[in-house]
C-alpha cells in the first residue's frame, strides 16, 4: 500500500449488500453518495437535522453530533450518516426511513380533484393549424439525378422540402451531410428527414438534423421532462397524435446532497461538484428514458427532441452552468434562455439527432417549470385574472391574464415537504394524508396513504390537521394549543405542548405520533411567506386581494392541497371553491404541449418576455404583509369572511390581536 | 505469434530509417503509407506511371510490372513499390526522385508577371465600412449586478451587445454559458467576446462563441486555407488590419494515394478510406497551423476563424463526406453549401470557439477554390466581360461580369503538372522552367528552376519547348517532327521520333531529357480540351471569342504560364498581353477577403447562386470543338492572327489540315 495515500477502509451497506472502499476519516454519508445509495440527509450532511440515522451492524464508527438520538437508540448502534467517521471495516444498515422511498411517484391529480382538472385542448392547437412540431418528420419523394439534373444531394433535399412542403432556409447538419449519399440512394430517393424548425420562421433558419431511408414520419416520438429539487418526471409523446405514451418518475439522484436548491448549489461549488450534480441528473433521466422506452416498444433513435423543464438551479446543474450567484443577493442566473442543444451533448442516452430544447425561466427562482406551468395552464390565453402557484420549498407565484403576467417567488422552507415538522415525512406510504376530530373527545381519525400504519405527516395532512385544530377550537389563531377541553393526547413534550395524533402503539413507527407547537409555528411561518408573498404581488400590480378570478395550483403538493384547509389556515387567499383549478404536474403539461407546437414555443419566449418578474425582498411591504399573515387564518380577518364564519369569530379585523414585533 | 495471423516482416525506408512491421504480400507503397513517408505513386498505385521507383538495399522483393525498368536498373536493385511484394525482411531507399520534393512552394507569381497582378482593394471595403469579420471580437463594459438590475449574466452580455454595438438576435453557445459566471467576474464585468454572424443579417442568428476576460480585441487572428488536390496552402490573418502575418505551403499528405482526384475518390470508397483521407487532409493543415503560429508568435487560442476553400473533392474528403458520386456520371456532389461548423469537429488543433466557413462549390468539377477565386479577383463585380481560368489536372473556367457568371470544368489530364510526360516532372529544383533554340544549329538553351542541372521538365517550360519548337519550326501543327534541319538532337527514341532538350552528361538526370512525340501529342490534347471548353462556354451563352476583354490567370500553373507560348500552342484565347491579369492563389485571395467581410461573404452566396454551370460533354457541341483543337494552335488560323503571323503562315482557314475523325 502506498503510505502516501490515507488508508482505506471497507464500508458494507445493507440490506444492498453494496460495499466501497472509504479513506479512514470520511464520513458514512459520503461513502453511500460514492456507492450510489441514498440516505436522507435534508441538510445537505450538516449534521443539523437528524434524518440520516443508520445502525451499525458491525465495526465502529466515531464522530459526535448525536444529540438528537436517545441513549437507547445510541447503545443500540444507531448513528447519524453525516457525522459518523470510519476508523476501520464497518458495516451499516440503512433503514427504511433513513432510505430512498419506495412509494410510488405520481404525477397525477388524486381521485378527489380530478373533477376540476383542466386540460388544455390538444384539439383546439389541431383545428387551427398548430399541431406542427419543432422537431419533425417528413417524408419525401425525389427524382433521380440525371445529366440534366445533376444538382448535389443536399441541394436535392432541400429543394424536394420547398416543392412539397414550402419549407425554406434550410442548414444541413455536417452529421446528415455524412450519410447523405449513401441513405438516398438505399430506397430511391424516398427519404424521411427530421427539421428541428427555429422558433421565429423568419429569424432562424432550418436545420436538417437527421435522415432515413424510406418513410418513417409515423415513428416519430418526444420526451418531455420535469427535473425538480426533488424528483424527476418524464413523458414519452407520439408526435403525430400528440398521446402521451407513457409516464415515469424517480427522485433525483441528487438528493443525497442535499434536499433543497441552496445545498445543491453549495455542492456544486466544490471542485468537480457541478460535474457531479451534472451527471446525478443525467443518470436519472437516463433511468426514466430507458423505462420509458421499454414500456412502450419505442427506439431510442426514434426519439426526435426531448423538451426539459425545470426550477433555474435545477435547469443550470443539469446544463452544467454555473449556480453560484443564483444563492446570493442578487440572485443572478447565468442564463434564462437556452440555446437548442443535441441532447447527446448534454450526457443523455439519446441519439445525436435528438434535438434538446429546454425551457427558458423568468428569474432565479421562477424557472423554466413555471414558465412550462403558464404555457400548459393556458393562463396567458384567459381574459380571467388568474393566481397561478406551485408550493413546495420554494413558493412559485405568477398573477395576470392574457394582457399581462407578473411573477415572485418566496422561500417557504421545508413544511410542506414533511420538513421541519417533528413527525414529518414526504407524502409516501404510512403518511397522514386527511385528519378529522371528534370534537368532544378529541380523539382524532388518521387516514394514511396506501392505508398503513401512520409514520409520520405529509404536507397535505399537516394543512389539514392545522386546519381541523383551529377549527375545533383545540388551536387559537397564534397557533398555541388551548389546553381544553383537557385530554391524554394533550400534552407537554420536549418541544412545549403537543398534541398526540398516534399512540405508538396504534402507528407503525417507534415512537407516539405528534403535533407540537413548534411544528404549527414552522406551518403558520411557511403558509405566512406565501400569502405575503402572493398579496405583496397583487398590490404591486395595483390590484386588491377580492380582484382574484380563479386560482390554478400546480405542483405535486398542489395537487393535494384541500382546499378549505388551505384557506382556512390562510395558505390560499379565499375564492369560491370551484374557482379553484388543480393542473397536477404543469412543467409537463406545458413541456407536451410546446414539443408539438411550434406555434406554443413561440408564445414560450413572448410569455417570458412580458413576464415582470418582483424581487419580493426588494419590496418594502413585503416584510409587513408577512408580520400580518403571522396568524391563523390572518391577521384580517375581511380577507376570509368564509373562514371567521366557521371559525364563529367577528368579521372584522380582531383588535385583540396583535402582531410580534418581528421587524 | 497467432497462427491465424498474416506474418509480418520488418521494412525499412532509407534515408529516413522508418520502420514498420508489415504483412508478407503487401507492397512497398503500402509499408510507405502506413509509415507516413510519401512515394510519388502518380497513377494511385496501378502500376502504369513508373513514377514510384525504389532502390532495394538489403533483402529481396517479389512481384513484376518492371517493363518500365531498364535490365540495368533492375539488376541495380531499382524496383516499383507499388507493384513490389514484401517477402522477408527488406531495406529500401527512396530516392529523392521519388520521395516528397523538397522545394519550396509559392502562393505567389513570378517577378517577371508581379506587375500585372491585381490585388483586390482592402481600404476600398474598409472606406465603404465592409471591413467587418463573419468571426468578430467586441469589447464589452457592463454594469455590476444589482438588487434593481440582477438580470441572468447571458442577458447582460446580450444587452451590453445591443446597447454598445446595436448587435441583435444572440446564441449563446452552450460552452460559453459555462464559463460566463466566472469570466463576467474576472476583470469586472469587463470582457471580450466573440460573435459570429449570420449570412445574412435578418435570416439568421449572431452566435456568441467566446467570451474572455478583459479587452483583447486586439488579438483577433484568422487562418485561410487552399485545399489542393496536390499542396495545400495556408495563410495567417490580422482580423483587425487585414494584413497577411505569415504563409505556408506543403503537399496534401493524400498524395501517396495518387495525384488526381479520381485515385484519392477510388481511395475513400475503401473501408475506412474515406476517415484515412480526411485525416490526412487534417494533418498537413494541423502542420502548416503549427508553423504559421510558431513564425508569428500567434497562439492558437487567438485563432477565431478559419476560412476553407478547395476543390469539391478535396472539401467533400476533409469534411468526411462521400465522393462517391463525384467520378462517375452524372457527377453528383453530397453537398455544395456547408454550414458553418466548430474547427475541432473537422480534427483541426484549434480551439472549439474557432469558427470554421467552408467556401460553397458550384459543382463536382468547379470547386470552392473557383469561386474564392472569383471572389478574390472581383471579376463579378468587373463590367469587362472576363475569362478566369484555373489549369492544372482539371481546368476550371468561369466567364461573366458582374452581370452574369458562366461555368464549366475540363478534364486536361496531368500534362501541365508534368505527369504523361517522358521527362515530365512538378515544378520543383531542376525543372526546366524557360527555353529558348538556335534557329540554325537547333542548339536548345534550358534554365531550370533553382539553375539547378536540369531533372526534368515542368508544365510551363513544356509550353515554351512545344512553343519553340513550333515557332522554329521544328515540329509541324500537328506536333510532328518535321525532321529537318538534321541534328543530332533530333533521333528515333524509344516511343518514336524524340529530340533531345539535355545530354546526360550535362544534366542531373542519369539519363538523356527529351521530348518526343507521345509527349507533344499529349499537351496537345490538353491544350485542347481547354480551348474547346473555354470556346464552347463562350459560344454557349451566345458570344463569340473576340468578345472577350480580360484574362485572369489563376492557380500555381496559371502563376507560371508564358502568354506568348500559351497563345501560340492554342491554350489560351488570343489577347492584348495587357488584358491578362495573374492572381496567382485566386482561392487564398478570397478567402481572405471573405473572412475579413461579412459583406463579401453574403457576395459569396449570391455569387454562387447566379452562377449557371455547365456540363460539357452534356453539351452537343464540345466534341467537335476540341478535335478541332487538335492543332498548333488550332485548326481555324482566324482565332489565332498574331500566332499565324509569327508561324509565317497564312491568316485564313489552313485546308490543308483536315482534323482526324476521332468521333
Amino acid at each position: 500500500m502506498d503510505k502516501t495515500a490515507p488508508q482505506q477502509c471497507l464500508v458494507t451497506f445493507l440490506p444492498s449488500g453494496r460495499s466501497i472502499p472509504l479513506a479512514v476519516g470520511e464520513t458514512l454519508l459520503k461513502a453511500a453518495q460514492q456507492v450510489g445509495l441514498h440516505i436522507n440527509a435534508s441538510c445537505g450532511g450538516s449534521g443539523f437535522c437528524g434524518k440520516c440515522r443508520v445502525i451499525i451492524r458491525a465495526g465502529a464508527v466515531e464522530g459526535g453530533g448525536n444529540e438528537k438520538l436517545s441513549a437507547a437508540d445510541q447503545s443500540a448502534g444507531w448513528r447519524h450518516a453525516c457525522t459518523a467517521v470510519v476508523k476501520g471495516e464497518v458495516t451499516v444498515e440503512i433503514p427504511a426511513s433513513s432510505g430512498q422511498l419506495s412509494g410510488g411517484l405520481s404525477t397525477g391529480v388524486p381521485e378527489r380533484h380530478r373533477t376540476q382538472l383542466r386540460r388544455y385542448d390538444l384539439e383546439e392547437l389541431r383545428r387551427a393549424g398548430l399541431l406542427q412540431p419543432p422537431v419533425e418528420k417528413l417524408f419525401l419523394e425525389l427524382p433521380r439525378p440525371s445529366p440534366l439534373d445533376n444538382m448535389a444531394d443536399a441541394k436535392r433535399v432541400i429543394q424536394g422540402l420547398h416543392n412539397q412542403y414550402e419549407e425554406r432556409a434550410m442548414v444541413v447538419s455536417l452529421s446528415v451531410l455524412r450519410k447523405l449519399r449513401r441513405v438516398l440512394r438505399e430506397d430511391d430517393f424516398r427519404v424521411t428527414v427530421t427539421l428541428a424548425r427555429p422558433v421565429h420562421p423568419h429569424r432562424g433558419k432550418n436545420f436538417l438534423v437527421n435522415i432515413q431511408a424510406g418513410n418513417w414520419t409515423r415513428r416519430s416520438f418526444g420526451l418531455v421532462f420535469d427535473i425538480g429539487t426533488t424528483t424527476i418526471y418524464g413523458q414519452l409523446i407520439d408526435l403525430n397524435s400528440g398521446a402521451i405514451m407513457g409516464g415515469e418518475g424517480d427522485y433525483n439522484a441528487q438528493i443525497s446532497y442535499g434536499e433543497d436548491v441552496i445545498n445543491r448549489i453549495i455542492h456544486a461549488e466544490t471542485p468537480a461538484g457541478l460535474e457531479t450534480m451534472r451527471e446525478l441528473t443525467a443518470t436519472t433521466i437516463n433511468q426514466l428514458i430507458a423505462r420509458l422506452l421499454a414500456g412502450t416498444g419505442t427506439e431510442a433513435d426514434e426519439i426526435t427532441s426531448i423538451t426539459i423543464a425545470g426550477n433555474t438551479t435545477m435547469t443550470h446543474l443539469f446544463l452544467g452552468l454555473e449556480p453560484h450567484a443564483i444563492r446570493r443577493a442578487p440572485y443572478v442566473p447565468v442564463s434564462t434562455f437556452f440555446p437548442p442543444m443535441r441532447a447527446s451533448d448534454l450526457g443523455l442516452a439519446l441519439p445525436s439527432h435528438c434535438v434538446a430544447l429546454v425551457f427558458p425561466a423568468i428569474s432565479s427562482y421562477v424557472g423554466g417549470d413555471i414558465v412550462a406551468g403558464v404555457m400548459g395552464s393556458g393562463i396567458y390565453r384567459s381574459p380571467a385574472l388568474t393566481l397561478y402557484i406551485d408550493i413546495g420549498t420554494n413558493a412559485e407565484i405568477v398573477i395576470g391574464n392574457r394582457e399581462w403576467l407578473a411573477c415572485a417567488a418566496c422561500s417557504a422552507g421545508p413544511a410542506f415537504e414533511g420538513g421541519g415538522i417533528t413527525d414529518g415525512m414526504r407524502a409516501a406510504d404510512g403518511a397522514i394524508k386527511d385528519f378529522s376530530l371528534d370534537p368532544a373527545t378529541l380523539e382524532p381519525m388518521n387516514i394514511t396513504i396506501g392505508n398503513r400504519p401512520p409514520l409520520g405527516i405529509c404536507g397535505s395532512g399537516l394543512l389539514i390537521i392545522v386546519a381541523t385544530l383551529l377549527t375545533h377550537g383545540v388551536i387559537d389563531r397564534r397557533g398555541k394549543f388551548k389546553r381544553q377541553p383537557e385530554s391524554p393526547r394533550l400534552r407537554e413534550g420536549r418541544s412545549g405542548w403537543e398534541f398526540v395524533l398516534v399512540w405508538q402503539a396504534e402507528g407503525g413507527s417507534d415512537h407516539d405520533l405528534v403535533i407540537n407547537e413548534v411544528d404549527i409555528d414552522n406551518l403558520i411561518r411557511a403558509k405566512a411567506a406565501i400569502y405575503a408573498g402572493i398579496k405583496t404581488l397583487v398590490e404591486e400590480v395595483g390590484l386588491a386581494m377580492a380582484d382574484l378570478e380563479q386560482i390554478i395550483l400546480a405542483g405535486a403538493f398542489g395537487s393535494f392541497i384541500d382546499l378549505d384547509a388551505a384557506m382556512a389556515i390562510g395558505l390560499l387567499p379565499e375564492v369560491p371553491p370551484g374557482k379553484v383549478t388543480y393542473v397536477g404536474n404543469g412543467a409537463l403539461m406545458g413541456g407536451r404541449l410546446s414539443e408539438l407546437s411550434n406555434h406554443i414555443r413561440r408564445d414560450v419566449v413572448e410569455v417570458v418576455n412580458r413576464m415582470t418578474s418582483f424581487e419580493l425582498s426588494e419590496v418594502a411591504n413585503f416584510k409587513e404583509q408577512y408580520v400580518a399573515s403571522l396568524f391563523l387564518p390572518h391577521t384580517d380577518l375581511e380577507l376570509f369572511p368564509e373562514t371567521a364564519k366557521r371559525l364563529g369569530i367577528s368579521n372584522g379585523r380582531d383588535e385583540t390581536i396583535r402582531p410580534p414585533n418581528l421587524l
